[in-house]
Formats: C-alpha cells, structure tokens, sequence
C-alpha cells in the first residue's frame, strides 16, 4: 500500500544540522558544524555524586512514574533562581518542566497556532525551532538582524502585514545561529510592540549563562507585565544535553494548556535526571560551575577568533560574539557558500551553510556557522588555518 | 490581552486518571486508580550497579547529546529481542527509541494525521493515546469489544462508513483499562481488514511480557508482510517508567518521519537511560527479571479477583486478566457509575471511572477500572472489601 503523511511534514526535512552531524563521524574531519558542550565541561563527579545518592537513599522515586508539571522541587528551586537571578517569573506565571528548550518551543507552538499562523523570528534562526514551528504548518516571517538584533522598524512592519501573528520568536543572547545578542533599547521595543500588536513572544535562552564578555543585558521576561513572554530555559548547555531537561515559564493559563499537551506528548520528563538538577542546583554551587564553564568557552572563542584574524581573507565578515557556542561568517555578496562549505568538507572541515537556518526558501544568504565550544583547541587551530586558506584561495 | 489557544486544544483536558492520581495523594485513600510499576518491581541493584559503571568508564556518552533515532547498540539489541521473541521485524522495518511508548503513539499520529482524519480504536481505550489522537484533531472511532477483542463485523462497518480512516489503534494484550486479551483469530482477521482497506495498525503492547496466566498469542506486528503495522513497546512496565524508554518498529518510510518529528519534539532520549536499558538487556537477565513481576503481579491480580468474588454484589461484572495491570468492573445497566465511584471515593477508596477511556462523549459507559499493581495486599483486600460493601448498599 502507498503510504500517505499528514501534509503538516511535507515542508520538513531531516535537520541539515544533525545530516551533517553524521557525516562528521570521521575522526578524520574537524567538525565545527555541532553545537555540544565541550567535553571538558561536564560535572562529572557531582552527577556522580548524587546518582549515587539518589539510588541509595531513594532509588523508587528516580523509577516511577511522576506528574507532568515535573519534579516539584525542581520547580520551586527554578522559579527562585530565575526571579532572583534575572526577575523572571510574576504571581500569574507558572513553570513547567519540559524535555529540553526544544519540547518547551515545540509545546507552545502546539496549543497556540492553527495551521497558516504567522510566527516572527529572526533571520537566521535556530534550525530546530523553525522545524517545530513547520512541522504545525505554521507561516515563517523572518526580520533581518543588525549588530543590535532585529530591526524594529521591520518589526512593526511585517506585524503590519500579518495579522495572523500568534508570537515572535527570539534568541536574545549569543543567537544560534549568529552569535548576535539584541541590546537593550531592542528589547524594550519589541516588547512594546508585542503589546501594541497584542502577540506573545518565546524567548529562548539557553546560552544566556554562558556570557564571557561585555554586561549582563535584563531579559525580555523580565519586563514581562502583561503576561506576554513564554521564557524557555535549558540545562543542556549549563550540565547535561544528554539529559534533556529544561524548562518554561509563562501565564499559568499558558502553562496549564502545555501541561495537557506535554501529557499527550512524553507523559513527564525523566525523573531521574530532574532530581539530578534539583540536587546540583541545590547542595552544589552551580555559579561558581557556570564560572568554570565561560572560561572554557571564553578561551575556545578567543582561539577560533584570533586564528579568524589571522587567516581568513579581509573580504570575509564574521561576528564577536560575547557568550554561547557560535559565530557566523558571511561571505562576500553573490558568492557560492554552499561552495565553500563543500570544499571545506573536501579539506575535512565541517561547517553548517547558512541555508539551514534561514525561515522559508524564499530567504537567501551566503554565510555560514562556526561552533567553537565542542572542538579541541588543536582542532580550532588547524581548521581555522585549513579554512582560512581556502577562503583566501576563492575570496 | 485575551490568549486564544490552537482549535486543536480545545477538546482536550488534562487527563481524568491523572487528575484523580493527583487527589490521591492523601495517604489516607486507597488508590486503585494509578497505573505505576509495583515498587518491589523496579531491579534497583542492576540499575545501580549499570549507572556506577557508565558514570565511571564514560560518563561523557551519557551525557552529551546523542542522534535523534536513539542509541544504536540498543536499537540493535532491541531488533534481535523483539525478532527472537516476537518474530516482529522485516527488512523493510526500522526502529527509533522514544521518549515512553506514549511518545511513539503521539509522533504516529502527528505524521499521518490531518486534522479530521479518523482513528478507530477499542471502545474502551487507554486515555493518553485517545488524547494524544485528539490533540490533533482526528475523529475517534471506538468499536465495541467482547471477550476476544473488537468484533471484526463491527470495524468492517466503521471502515466501510469511515474511507478517510488512517489508522487503527489497538491494545491486543491485557488491554488498558479492560485486562482483556484479543484473540489470535481476531488478530488475523483485524490484519485482513486492514490491508483489505489500506490502513494502517497501531499496535500499543506495552503489557505484553506480563502475562501471568494463559498461553501466549502472537502479536499483529507479527504477521505483517505488507508493512501496515507500527508496533510501540516500552520499557515502562518492565524497568522503569520514570526513564521514560520506549521503541517503535515500523516500515523504515514511516520511521524516517518519525525521526523527523523527534528531533522536533525533543531531539533525543535521555541518553543515559537508553543505555542503561541496553546494559540491563545486554548483561543481565532479564527474562528472569520479566518472570519475577509476573509473579508479583499475578499474586496481586488473584488476590483482587478473590476480594472480589467474596464482597462484590453479584450484579457487578468484571474481567478476568491474564496479565497487565488492570481489570474492569461494570455495573448494571443504567446505574450511575460516577456517582457509586464519587461514593467510592468517600469512603476512602479511588477507582477510575470508565467515562474517562471513552473515545468521545457520544459514547456511554457504567465501568470503572481497577488497578492491582500500585497498592500493596494489604490495600488490596481492605480497599475491594470497602468496594464491595458499597456495591451492595447500591446495587
């Protein structure tokens, strides 16, 4: 018999991402095309630690069944962590605990739009969000991003010019893909007119700890009166993607409608790995590992930027990030970069081309990411050398 | 401003059985209303011994993100145990691990389902998936079940009156809520139909391996020549549910978008406990494992039917289970069921209505479902003496 799909997974493709991911498991081939935590960068003895505890002292409620909500002191630790470190979270908002930042955008996208809704992002924007929004048949508008973020101006217009917009999408910190981080007089904007404009916005945030450089910038939530942000968090980048959990805070009346789905979804997120965070955020002193973890990725940077400065051709731009995992290069204007990436791959450099992050077919770029935090600093080194040759060769 | 959630949502609440495991929490009722492991049924001592190990030898694979299909040595584990003991499995088939069976169900049906397609499912069946199916908007089709199952006469008219059916959703073995078991003829005449009418199989067997009493029956998966059964399997029941473990096994063009989705969704499974579920598979016996639940779980069951058959009003009808976790008690034909499990409920005792497993309010029921893996003997014979008092001042 021929198999007929829903028409919601005809626009999507497997990530380009994670296709690439695969084809980097050449040990061969320096891979700047991921996106993990440095190996260096996991707790390993306090995980261990407290598994071992926990298997000890209460090995059943690692095991069984638990709610959807999540672990309820896992809960309540975040809700005072976020309010105090970042004034996230008012007497209308809950918190849910989720499957990593990914399910949290993936959920809220579920109970919020019918199929030919608008979702704003910006252009870029992280691959694995845009799917979840295609995969509800959703209408991706992308906003083009200057140093600063997105332009308000844009903004207003495409919120103009659709209006069927259900929520605007946005990485203020250190964006997947850009590396870019929206200034503060841009948050404000967007949030006012999120408001005029009477539609949410997700904030993702899951770099947002990792900043090495430059101040701390307040987070769109935490301007949040009406009750307009959906603010998604992760402990993926701070202790463990292999664990995958993360969280959401909104409107209680948000959160309730993605406990019902979030049931329908996966039931619960892993319990034991929940009481694994509620217990190193609690009994460990997660700052000063936050501490260790910008060194880390502080210095990885530095490395992929000077060897950048060194030897990539003048004619390629690329951008300064002040925390996270990425950075972006752009070729020159009208030039081949699916080319390049190509041939990067052919000297055993694995890049991500820019075409994976863009909203919709129509969008065009010619730059490409670069992941400093999961290469060794001798990979950095040579494969920003290798590539910086062959920018010189073709630019 | 005024939320408006996606049309999709509307039809669903949170789930009745959770609502109500939720009231239970007052140590003081009797819950046969929960569906949890036995606690004495979780191999603490393995599970231990396996994460002190991984946490030691490479706790990095553990930790760090892993592929979307899921860990491949228990992808492979998994195919040669399911092929030996279950002949499922043909060249044309793959499997994808999931975040618990609940997952493979609710990602099945994301990709096959535009909204208004219909599902036909047992009338009764298990909530999650009934609202799973909802949350995409498909229109639910229950068929009524005797004691081998659904009648075959009964789905070939709803196919026949429904053309836009996709799929059809079954729980062939010690069915939740039911503990009723289909029958090997009933299998091969359900498969018939299917393939006579180009639809799909959605095989839910998550109860499978805890047959305490009768001969074993052959599952659909495994006389699918054609490619129409998707098989989901867990490993909830038999290891632990708050690892929240699952697989799918299906023709690999289904797998490929279900992949898709996954990664949307929430890109993996904990990695940690998929391996620790191919450690268990691998290097412990599980078979043996698999017999001591059974044995737990057969004592629990008789020593329910037993309080039954002493206290109950002769006019309550009930299963006979030859495995799982659950049987299904009716009351005479139009009395009122909510108000006896409301009563029920009052004297300290939970059971679960049956309204609750109903594939949409059309239809009717006067059932409740008892559980007799959670509570220990002890609640057992207080809580079905307290039940059966009850039924005899009612009925």
């Amino acid at each position: 018999m021929e198999l007929k799909f829903a028409d919601r997974i005809g626009s999507l493709q497997a990530s380009a991402i994670r296709e690439i991911l695969k084809s980097t498991a050449d040990p061969n081939v320096i891979s700047f095309a991921a996106g993990n935590p440095a190996p260096e960068a996991f707790p390993v003895k306090e995980i261990t630690e407290i598994s071992n505890r926990i298997l000890t002292q209460n090995p059943i409620s690692a095991l069984q069944y638990s709610i959807s909500e999540g672990y309820t002191p896992l809960r309540d630790t975040l809700k005072s962590y976020l309010k105090q470190t970042q004034h996230i979270g008012s007497e209308t908002d809950d918190l849910i605990i989720v499957s990593g930042a990914q399910q949290g955008i993936e959920l809220s996208c579920k109970v919020l739009c019918n199929e030919g809704d608008t979702i704003i992002c910006e252009n870029p924007s992280f691959v694995g969000s845009l799917n979840a929004f295609k995969s509800y048949n959703a209408n991706l508008v992308g906003i083009d991003m200057d140093a600063e973020g997105i332009e308000p101006e844009k903004l207003e217009a495409a919120l103009k010019s659709n209006p069927n917009t259900k929520f605007i999408y946005l990485i203020p910190n250190f964006q997947n893909p850009s590396g870019k981080t929206m200034s503060f007089e841009r948050r404000k904007a967007v949030y006012a007119l999120a408001k005029k404009y009477s539609v949410l916005i997700i904030e993702d945030n899951p770099y947002g700890d990792l900043r090495f450089s430059g101040e701390d910038i307040p987070t769109i939530k935490s301007l949040d009166i009406e009750g307009l942000v959906i603010y998604c968090g992760s402990f993926s980048k701070i202790l463990s993607p292999g664990m995958r959990v993360g969280h959401v805070t909104a409107h209680k009346d948000i959160i309730q409608k993605i406990v019902v789905v979030k049931q329908v979804s996966d039931v619960h997120t892993n319990i034991w790995s929940q009481i694994i965070c509620n217990e190193f955020m609690t009994k460990y002193d997660l700052s000063q590992h936050i501490a260790s973890l910008k060194q880390i990725y502080k210095h990885k940077c530095n490395l992929m930027l000077d060897g950048i400065r060194e030897h990539f051709s003048p004619k390629i731009e690329h951008t300064t990030p002040e925390g996270g995992l990425f950075l972006w290069c752009t070729l020159p204007e009208g030039s081949g970069m699916m080319e390049f990436c190509r041939k990067a791959v052919s000297i055993q450099v694995a890049v991500v081309p820019g075409t994976a992050f863009l909203p919709s077919e129509e969008y065009r770029t010619t730059s490409f990411r670069l992941n400093f935090s999961t290469p060794t600093d001798e990979q950095i080194i040579k494969g920003i050398e290798l590539l910086g040759k062959l920018t010189k060769e073709m630019f």
